[in-house]
């Protein structure tokens, strides 16, 4: 470096910044690794309290964040994710309480086997470590994520978006304060306290200082963490989500399922994207005036064009591809179920696809081939949750093919060693 | 490009050929996954027969390999990691029969739920999908990781080392002719067949076309995939194991097993590197003249130094961070079992960490808190393997924290999809 330059010191050093919360992180993962149940829920349930107990000065964070958004022109769609109100805000406290009723998966035995000279070897399932959350505009996910983590017995750094600093900063301290009021380490979830963009760049690359990375937002935040990160991704990218109706479906269950899959919110990531009907189906038109009739703008290819010309429009190659996340579909008439596994395969996002049948073989063909986390027989692709699957809640969904697929919880924030008892054994 | 330049045909397109062997290899691993357990046996049990068929022209490719290689002046080990003959050619041979015989996990239920609404969701194992697995010198990987991937329903992609590339063109050729009599895809297990460097950066590269990708061989190699590797790693680097002997241990029993861990075989991932003898045992003279006394070189620390003086060297500070693979052992003497925790969390490499104690709330702590793939109560470190687990094999073991963790076999390369059975559930 010139000897004239002095540095800027303004100019944060983002990776020392990472490594430095990251030291402290793995500090406290080790002893919340250890912490009992209920000392975790103790502490969730403590983190619920304190949030309450401060909502009037995390609300007017909020209204703060809220009039800052307002004067740099954010979309109607983006104020209401960030807005809080005291309702939200009560059902973000009992939210992280609640995640301190899951069940505890640190401690759990996977399975256990006696070898024949006597070492009893078991899979136990341990947190995984520090894991990062990088987030958008949504402050529920600064305490949502953190509730997750400390379960899970992981440490957690939450890095949200810049419209929602001032919310992101009031929850965290409410949260932190209720950790350490019932004795757990503060470190246990610490919150960046910059915006500097190189701060994701360097949690992105913090290979052996976070353990895990998982980005909560639109797609453009999750392709930039995919594209850089050199620490593992829990994420989806896209949500290109199908259903096929078999000639064999029930046409009442085939417009139940297919309806609630397009238009129950469209915005969400188990939103059925494109329809497929078999061309042996007997209501093809029935299915899509159906769409057409719940307010979904159909794009359809030549075959479904032309049964129902009158409500559709023809769809371009791009339609195929495409996450709509709004009332829209690509529907096409295909030759049977080879014609329909063929299309999703090309097509597909591999997050959730649903079959309509009422030939099982057809449907048990359609569960083994399409490569997706989710399949579903004779159910909506809006069940793709981690509260619907059960779970009580989800860090996100993942469609990679590693580690955990699907809706991920408590379980998915775990990994396993193995536990060896020996009473003296030798390989000799 | 300047149009005056022609492209030399000899430089090859490493990433479009990796890009077209994967496209291969991905159809392949559609059939493979819904390939039925006795198929596949039966597939590994032909290309079994196949390698004992060609023995001959294996062993003649791999007197080719050893020429060369003793012309360039390979040493000693090296010549026998790659030399085959015909016992070792059989125990190959009769490995990958062995592997049919192995418990599928493709197609396992792992868990189910019947949610209120009715809908039966479960998690079934599925194959990975494509696997790339990047080694060196030993010809029995390509036979034994291509097993292990055709077993789990992947197809694997494989590029062994330059100086075994005869015999792996031969080992290859016969266990695709094998795959290929069984009706298995022929796609199902391909050889790079360029030794050109650049196609291992195209495999680390590879995302959306390889699933995984498996290193086999030294730190060197492992570091490289590590350092580059775009695609999810299963490996480990290094395995610097401890054997802590608490002060409660009994002497007889850590005699033993320190003897075993260390000097057993020296050169594999799960040898002792580090001797941690509590302050409070009786006997550390004693453990320390056994290791001298069986051909080890003994570099001690101040404390463990002074108890037996004439068999040991002081230790350096690079010697607690040494995988020596080889007859050397640092020993050190700790204030109890805090102290040896602390000693491993600063020097471990996750992979393989003993405790030989009588107490057992000392152990329960060792095993709880030491954060390694494998933790074991009074046994040999040199237990890590897959076989010595019960996996019937091993792809290699894991110290990353996500997916699987230590000996890796068939189990660990499969992931697992949900499968959601309705009878017209919708969100409503």
């Amino acid at each position: 470096m010139d000897a004239a330059v002095t540095p800027d010191p303004t100019v944060l050093d983002a990776p020392a910044l990472i490594v430095a919360m990251g030291a402290r992180a793995r500090v406290a993962a080790g002893l919340l690794a250890r912490t009992p149940t209920p000392a975790k829920a103790a502490a969730l349930a403590a983190a619920g309290a304190a949030i309450r107990d401060d909502a009037e000065a995390i609300l007017a964070a909020n209204t703060r964040d809220l009039a800052r958004a307002e004067a740099a022109g954010l979309s109607g769609a983006m104020l209401d994710r960030l807005r809080l109100d005291a309702a939200r805000l009560a059902g973000i406290a009992d939210a992280v309480a609640a995640v301190g009723g899951l069940a505890d998966p640190v401690g759990q035995t996977i399975d256990e086997t006696r070898r024949p000279n006597g070492l009893v070897l078991s899979r136990v399932r341990v947190p995984i470590g520090v894991i990062g959350i990088v987030y958008e505009s949504r402050p529920n996910v600064t305490a949502d994520a953190a509730a997750l983590c400390v379960m899970s017995g992981n440490a957690a750094i939450l890095r949200g978006g810049t419209e929602a600093v001032d919310s992101n900063r009031a929850l965290h301290a409410a949260f932190a304060r209720g950790l350490a009021s019932a004795g757990l380490p503060v470190d246990a979830v610490q919150l960046v306290p910059t915006q500097d963009r190189d701060a994701v760049g360097a949690m992105l690359g913090a290979e052996g200082v976070l353990d895990l990375v998982v980005p909560r937002g639109g797609k453009g935040l999750v392709a930039r963490v995919q594209a850089e990160a050199r620490v593992p991704v829990l994420a989806h990218l896209d949500g290109i989500n199908h259903v096929y109706v078999d000639g064999s479906a029930d046409p009442t269950m085939a417009r139940a399922i297919v309806l609630d899959a397009k238009m129950r919110r469209t915005g969400i990531c188990g939103a059925m994207e494109t329809l497929l009907i078999d061309r042996a189906y007997p209501d093809p038109a029935g299915l899509i005036r159906a769409l057409a009739s719940a307010g979904c703008a159909v794009r359809a290819d030549a075959e479904a064009l032309g049964v129902a010309p009158d409500v559709a429009t023809p769809a371009s190659d791009a339609d195929w591809d495409t996450e709509y996340l709004g009332a829209i579909a690509s529907v096409a008439i295909v030759a049977g179920v080879d014609r329909a596994l063929a299309h999703i395969a090309a097509h597909g996002s591999h997050h959730t696809d649903a079959i309509v049948a009422a030939d099982e073989a057809v449907a048990r063909r359609f569960l083994a081939e399409v490569d997706s986390a989710i399949v579903l027989w004779n159910a909506s692709t809006q069940f793709a949750d981690g509260g619907e699957f059960g779970l009580g809640a989800e860090i996100g969904i993942a469609t990679g093919r590693l580690h955990a697929r699907g809706p991920v919880a408590l379980e998915g924030l775990t990994t396993y060693k193995w536990v060896g008892l020996g009473t003296g054994q030798v390989r000799g």
